[in-house]
């Protein structure tokens, strides 16, 4: 049983959420943004597109870094306001901060402690764009 | 090594994204928002409280279906403008819509394709409140 549904871009200013999932382990690796655009091209070409809010344009996920984004499923939400993406992370890092997961922060009584280790230094990976 | 990190509510109408994620299986349940009442309410409380947009007010999930969120991690990401929730979610089902998560549809060529099975009739559940 399937039915025709698109993703409510008119609810947040043509934009809706993507949380990004590891295959596999299932480790939320970071949350994201795409516009129609970007939702087009990801489900034309398997590799994660997203909406940058701080660059203005579409980002294709590992463009400079290689660290592309396969995707092996598509979910959308109850009230079609958000996406959730299965994908398989090339490089084992989805994070600019070379780490697996973009939540590699966990907050405790005391502050924030690290819990996770860098796969890529960032300064050797970005090196070429500074 | 921790330090003081807190969630950037000032970037988008104070507002942050929560990724809702079940421990043990990682199953994403949900994405929902908090404003800083509502982060400071779980962080106190354990149990998971967003802000509902469409109410304009604090959800204290589960007030009415019994359905609570126990929270046993809470991770920040890079540019402190998510969350993520690691719940234990009391009842099995995050969605109102009965299903254990909110994203129990796929999207395929074909259209959406209900993935999961339903825990409750959400018209028995909700039905007080009709």
């Amino acid at each position: 049983m399937s039915q025709e549904v698109q993703p409510d871009f008119a609810k947040s200013d043509g934009l809706v959420p993507v949380v990004v999932q590891q295959v596999g382990t299932g480790e939320v690796l970071m949350l994201a943004y795409m516009n129609r655009e970007a939702y087009d091209e990801t489900l034309a070409t398997g590799r994660a597109v997203y909406y940058s809010r701080s660059r203005g344009g579409l980002w294709r996920k590992g463009e400079s870094s290689g660290n592309i984004q396969q995707v092996r499923r598509v979910r959308i939400d109850c009230d079609r306001d958000t996406l959730l993406l299965e994908v398989d992370q090339v490089g084992g890092a989805a994070c600019h901060e070379g780490y697996p997961s973009c939540f590699f922060r966990e907050i405790t009584p005391a502050g924030a402690t690290i819990i996770s280790q860098r796969v890529f230094d960032p300064s050797e990976v970005y090196k070429q764009t500074e």
